[in-house]
Order: structure tokens, then sequence, then C-alpha cells
């Protein structure tokens, strides 16, 4: 390790951890965690890669936030409270000391908004993309993590917020989309810093029979919860719910929708006498709970349009299942 | 994700996770993890860019396990035991099936080996070098982890094994030092596959006062244990423990066995009047502990030679205090 990680430990890692006991003001090899008493733990590692994940002129600090966020988004899946997160940054020797200030500036930030800590992690330097690694830890009472297998027959299928805002916010950001200020600044904000759904995770915990967090694409992570549970669906394309500035992309916010990814909203399913009590969370949360389709032992998932006629779809979400 | 990545997890990484119930097959948002009765967790996480912490044409086998047993010596130097560890992988387009399925093999043999499991983790493509990064988590009962701040005035300081091996070895591969076949078989073997401590980092609990693993360098390494714990040092130059292989690259050994890095055996304080069980456990583990210096109140860290002078040297190591 070069003297110039140390020192970047040193002035910006350990502000970050000033407030975790368990990270020893990372001046240890490994961090200490005391389990929580009755609950366990759930754990979720992702990676992010300069001009892949993130583009490179994004703002720094939000490419910290986007990567808690992802990982925090896992953890609401799941139906798990976070508790802190570990960090490993590749950096090149050509990274800017302003692009790191901001970049941990955007994760103090995002700490003060979830409560947690940094725990621990290393930096290393590397001739490649800058390429980002956060492994995120929380805590859930024991048994009552919510899974992908355990959808049922019949269960109704809702999502959160509304879908393929993300996707349309890159293409807005490549230049592959134009549209007006207003919707931009929505769309480009809604790409580079999701929100995941902790309390709604929460909230979820003995209501919903299975979850998951839309980060491949509504199709392609539906195809995950039917292939975990065994079963099928219909989806009802009319149903979707769009943001206003999706609505402006017109043919491609359905598109979006459908197959974009990067929404990090919940997709779970609940059995049919329960509606009541999703709209009542709907409320209390002050966040758009939309019924979007149904679960049913034909195998295959079925996207329908207004008239119940199958739409048909060539996209990377149709081909996972 | 691209549809390669999920081939990829379920054909490499989910028989990985088969042994690990929380691994939920890997089927799950994130891992599900009971948490030990009276212990706490120790989480630790390291990175590694290929050209950087490995050469490219190491054998793909020993780089997983490489990268696996780095984060396994930073658990043994707490005095952890392994529970199991999450994967982050940015591969390139070329990387060949070969070289994933090598990499997936050394994995597998060593999780044998350490009986710990893959919890969970994630793949991506990258445009740059290989890079990957691992999350270790494991236990210590409650209160008993190893720490570099608690060393002692008048401590004896030891290290295990031989030092320098990792860094010669180095050298070797990279061919800026020519030894005898025997010699570069053994120094290869001891860069590219470090032995974690963990036998020697449990019994330490309760005997050792400070810890540490060794793998930025001796020098840096019981620097960071001066810095936390507030003491000077004095380390007997003569007294390194060197291997026979070490011993063939005359002067270069010295410096290696100093400043060299990449050994990952443990560095450790213990008060004067335990020499004697240091000895028994050194015997028990059939590893050798030798006793190379003493902590004191003098700040700084002096290298002496055999007749008590010190010795100046003007490495990486030496900039670290």
């Amino acid at each position: 390790m070069a003297e110039g990680e140390f020192e970047f430990i040193a002035r910006r890692l350990r502000p970050l951890a000033a407030g975790t006991p368990g990270a020893l003001r990372l001046l240890d090899d490994a961090a200490l965690l005391d389990p929580p008493e009755g609950a366990q733990l759930v754990l979720t590692k992702d990676a992010m890669v300069a001009g892949v994940h993130f583009l490179a002129d994004d703002p720094a600090a939000q490419i910290g936030q986007k990567l808690l966020r992802v990982n925090l988004s896992d953890l609401a899946a799941m139906g798990a409270e976070p508790i802190g997160y570990l960090l490993s940054i590749a950096r090149q020797r050509e990274t800017s000391e302003a692009w790191l200030e901001s970049f941990c500036r955007g994760l103090a930030e995002d700490q003060a908004e979830f409560g947690i800590g940094l725990l621990g992690g290393d930096t290393v330097s590397t001739p490649g993309p800058v390429t980002l690694s956060l492994t995120a830890i929380g805590q859930v009472p024991r048994g009552q993590a919510l899974l992908r297998s355990t959808a049922e027959e019949g269960d109704d299928l809702y999502v959160s917020g509304t879908l393929g805002d993300g996707a349309l916010g890159l293409k807005v950001l490549l230049g592959e989309l134009s549209l007006n200020a207003a919707a931009t600044v929505f769309l480009a904000d809604r790409y580079r810093r999701p929100q995941p759904r902790l309390a709604l995770g929460r909230a979820l915990r003995g209501l919903a029979h299975a979850a998951i967090d839309i980060s491949d694409g509504l199709l392609a992570d539906l195809g995950h919860v039917l292939e975990a549970s065994d079963l099928g669906a219909e989806v009802w394309a009319d149903r979707l719910p769009l943001s206003l500035a999706a609505r402006e992309a017109a043919d491609a916010a359905l598109e979006a929708a459908l197959a974009g990814g990067d929404d990090y909203e919940l997709l779970f399913t609940v059995p049919a006498d329960r509606r009541a009590k999703v709209v009542r969370l709907a409320s209390e949360l002050e966040l758009p709970l939309t019924r979007i389709g149904r679960l049913d032992v034909m195998p295959g998932l079925r996207v329908l349009d207004a008239d119940g006629q199958p739409i048909h779809l060539d996209r990377t979400g149709w081909t996972h299942f």
C-alpha cells in the first residue's frame, strides 16, 4: 500500500467511520460488530465500474451515494434495516483530490440520511477505470426476511413508486433522448440517486409473501421471483406506474418500465385478501404502491395490454426466463 | 447485468455457495446470517487489481486463493474464526471460461481447507484489468478480539513463520532476482499462496496484548501498532526469521524481511512473563514464533544490528512513522 493510501484512509475514510464504534477508527485489520439480539444479519455486495455502471462525468458525490443506495435497496428488498457498510475503492493515480473529497462528502450525507456508518474497507490503485465495491450489512428479526422464493399462486403483484425513470434518465444523460428541462432534471436524478425503499421493506415483513428490488428491469426481476417460486404471472402493461417525466418519453416509457432496470423500486407479492392493508400502507408511507398483475401456475410471464391481449417484446429483460 | 452474468453466477458461483445455508443459493438479494451466540462478528474487505496486486499470468486458481487468504489473514490478526465471505468479480469480456473455472476451483479448494463457504456477491464487466474484492466475515468471543492499540510498554515483539519470502517471491517472478530452482518454487508459492495464521490468532487470544498481520512490511505494520498504542520499539535485525530460500538472496533478504510486505505472518506483542507460553505454543502449532524485539516508551522504531548499533534504511516501510 503506497503512502498516499494511508493518508487517504486517515483523511477521507476515518471521518466516515467516526460514529461507528465497531470500525475501531479504521486502525485495525477488521471491524468488530456486536450482532443484534434476536436478529439475523443480512449481507449484500455490489460493485460499480466507471463507464459501465456510472458515467465518468457523473458528480462524484452522487456516485458514492448511488453505490451505497443500490446496496441499501438490496437490504430493503429483504425487509432489513441497515447497520453499516464496508467500501473498496480502486482509484487511478489521476483521480483528483477534489473528486475523492466530493465522493466522500456524498457518502457522509447519505450516512446521515440512512443512519449508518462506515465499518471498514480499503483503497488500492488501478491503471483501469475507477472500480468501487461496497458491502452493506443489515438486520432483520429472525425468520422474517422477505425472500424471492416464497410467492404463492394467486398473489397480487405490486410495485412501489414509478418505473422506467432510471433507464430513461440514463438515456437522457447519454444524449439518446431529448426531453424538456424539468423532465431531464427529474429523470437524471432518479438515475443517479435511487431511493432505497427501506421503510416499505420493513413494513412488508409479515404482509408480503415475496419481494425483490428492481435493478435489472421489471420483467427480469419478476422472472427471478417466478423462477425461485416456481410460478408464472401476468403483468398488466396499462397499469404500470409512470412518472409525469417518463410520460414525456412516450413509447420509450413503457419499454423502460418493463425492461429498463435501475429503478430500485420494490416488486412484491401479497395475497389478495390483504389489498386493503396495502392501500393503507401506501397512504402511511406517502408512496404509490400499484397493483400491476397476478401470479398463477401457468409457466412463464405474460404482458397484457388494456384489452387483455399479449404484448410481445424482444428485450434483454425477456431473455432470462 | 448481462445474461452471461446470470449464467456465471448459476454455473460458477452457486456451487461455491451450496454448503452455506445463509447464501440462499444466491437466489436472493442478500445473504442471511445467524449471528453466533456470545460472539462478535469480525468484518474485513480487501481488493486486488490484475497487474497491481497479482500478475496477469499467475495461475487463476491461486489468484482466488490469495484474495481469500489475505482477507482470512486479517481475521487471524484479530483472533477470529472465519465464517464465510462475499465476492465481487469485475471481469473483462475477454476473460476466458478456463480462467474463471480455475479461479473458482481454487476458491472451492480453499473453502474446504478453511471450512467456510461463499455467502454472496456479484459479477460485473469491466473494460479495465480484472478487479476482485472480497469481504470476509468471522467471529470472536465477545471482548476477546486482538487489537493493534493494546500493546504495552515492555512487551516482547514476536513474528510467526519467516519474513520476506513473499516479497522475494514477487521479485523472482518478475525476473528481478535469480535463484536456484528449489528457492524459486518455494518463494513463488509463498507469494502466491500465503498461509493465514488462523490457529495462531485463536491461540493468541488472552495471551498477546496486540497483534497485526504483516501485509505492508514488518516495519510499516509495526509502525501501525506503535501508532495505535502510542509506544516505540526496537527490532533486532539479526533475529529476523529467514527461510533457507530467502537466505539464498543474501542482502535482499534482510530488506525484504524488514520492508517487503506480502508476508501474511502475524506480528504480536506479549508481556515478558509469558515467554514460556509462547515457546509452548510454537511447539503445539509446529510454527516458528520468533522474538525479534521489544516495545518501549521511546518514540519511534529502531532497527539494531547484532552489535546493538542502529541500521538506517530508506525504504517505503520507514516512511510511515
